[in-house]
């Protein structure tokens, strides 16, 4: 087990004997899922226990998840079928806040999206009254020359990319020539660059695909997901937290933790996924102010610490 | 017409008054294609007067190119096909230069290449010696869970990323899988963002490809194109030219001029492409010594400002 660790600005340590007044100094917890509740389709040990504990002890318990595939219904299944005592209208994943940034922020309500993503980021999208197209395979065809003059759909006003496994070069061109032949909005889910999946395996995450658009549109994508403040926003608006008294829980440094810094929240991060102490101490040590968002106020090895304190 | 141009380091110049002199001072002339002599498959007009007189005046010529998707062959027949005489072994593109330097530099001979790229490509690398696997559509199947199992080749020891118009997300997923499962070589073909067509349209070019894989990966490749000194060192290796007397021809500052400014050539930058004589005054301004390599000796309109010259 680590030790304790201090820094120049802030400590960071291991949450075990603090638990009882961490716990105690919350109202709320938000949770990542990728690593942090889940591995793939694993639930980490312990962890449905932990969820449904906290609500047990009247905590309110959110799960904030950057990933785009599912909606916020097909998590709720998943979380279910896990283990996890857990409703629709806790989860916020990018497919849900991607839709309700672009209608609450960017007022796109009735114009419609080239959207490089996911049926479930098209049924959040239809949800809240945007229209879509895009989603599915998009092969290539015809001539090199002609791709240039592809068929664009006159209605679209905002390219938004998520993760897309149908992910292709024609999908590439499309988004490119939106954004370059008209003023369009351009939103992507968020920048991780790898989903981690069971047994410390991956895949390229959103960000590679928003990467690519990205060079070549030589434009710079709002992202919704975690670090911005909007997940968090969306969650505080609906039902009403004091962020001085949520602790965010998650696996990512850049991602998680950085998104609690950003909101005053407490941040907690757990060992079973992405970053490590090592990772953190690097930035607690590198004097940059910035970077500091990215250390974390706790630690565990895996949120199953939190078990013994809740069944005590 | 723009004025002539000072700056603190280096100045920049119309050609057309100094032409005689610079052709004198020169025996071998290297011309990027894609903006320069052609745009898509329309030559720039008076291009293939030029090069023709060139050659009837006894210059070297030769036709230096970063795209990846023809073989030399290819190249020679798509020149001829628009007037040009050219042979090809006077072609350098990137297809070629990347099985050389694969077999050259990387010491690849007898090894197989994961290639994202085309058919091109593969027809260069097969004749150095190298087999391929990858070439042509590779769709998304299987479960997300399987995904970090797709199967590999084993006897792949390096990815090679090139143009290729069925890049995918499970293409994307394969090149990280190689390298990050394994001890394999990173090469890029180049890292053009856009491929510049007729009439000012463009599609998304090898470097936006490029970068998703590199953004997975966390790992940068090693490019073979301009402005990396190997496509010249190709060119010097196998013709003996002297680099104090060649003149780069090029619509790209950051690679057509920036390759002649790294190997010592005289640079020519020609207006009916990517790049302004704008953006090079940006560059020249900027006070940076690096940039300064992006500051061409001499501009024209089009390479047909060279004709009255060598008509004369």
């Amino acid at each position: 087990m680590a030790a304790p660790l201090t820094g120049p600005s802030q400590s960071m340590r291991r949450l075990r004997a603090l638990l009882p007044q961490v716990l105690d100094s919350v109202d709320c917890l938000l949770f990542d899922c990728d690593g942090v509740i889940w591995r793939g389709d694993e639930a980490i040990p312990g962890a449905p226990q932990v969820i449904n504990l906290l609500k047990e002890r009247g905590k309110r318990v959110f799960f904030v998840t950057n990933n785009s595939s599912k909606t916020r219904k097909m998590y709720a299944d998943k979380l279910q079928a896990l283990g996890f005592n857990a409703k629709e209208d806790e989860v916020f994943g990018t497919a849900y806040c991607s839709a309700m940034y672009l209608k609450t922020v960017c007022g796109l309500q009735g114009g419609k999206v080239y959207l490089v993503g996911s049926n479930a980021m098209s049924q959040e999208l239809e949800a809240v009254g945007i229209q879509q197209t895009g989603v599915g395979p998009d092969h290539i065809h015809g001539k090199q020359g002609d791709w240039a003059a592809v068929e664009l759909d006159p209605d679209v006003k905002a390219v938004l990319v998520g993760f897309d496994d149908h992910f292709s070069y024609m999908k590439l061109n499309r988004a490119f020539q939106y954004l370059t032949q008209r003023d369009c909005l351009f939103v992507g889910t968020n920048r991780d660059t790898r989903l981690p999946l069971e047994a410390g395996k991956a895949v390229p995450g959103t960000g590679c695909l928003l990467q690519a658009v990205e060079t070549a549109a030589q434009r710079q994508a709002q992202t919704v997901g975690k670090p911005n403040h909007f997940m968090f926003d969306c969650v505080a608006s609906q039902f009403g937290v004091d962020p001085s008294r949520c602790l965010m829980v998650g696996d990512r440094l850049d991602t998680d933790i950085m998104l609690g810094s950003n909101c005053g929240l407490k941040t907690l991060l757990t060992l079973t996924g992405v970053n490590t102490v090592a990772d953190a101490e690097v930035h607690q040590k590198s004097g940059s102010a910035e970077r500091q968002g990215m250390v974390p106020d706790y630690y565990v090895e895996s949120i199953a610490d939190l078990l013994p304190a809740l069944q005590g």
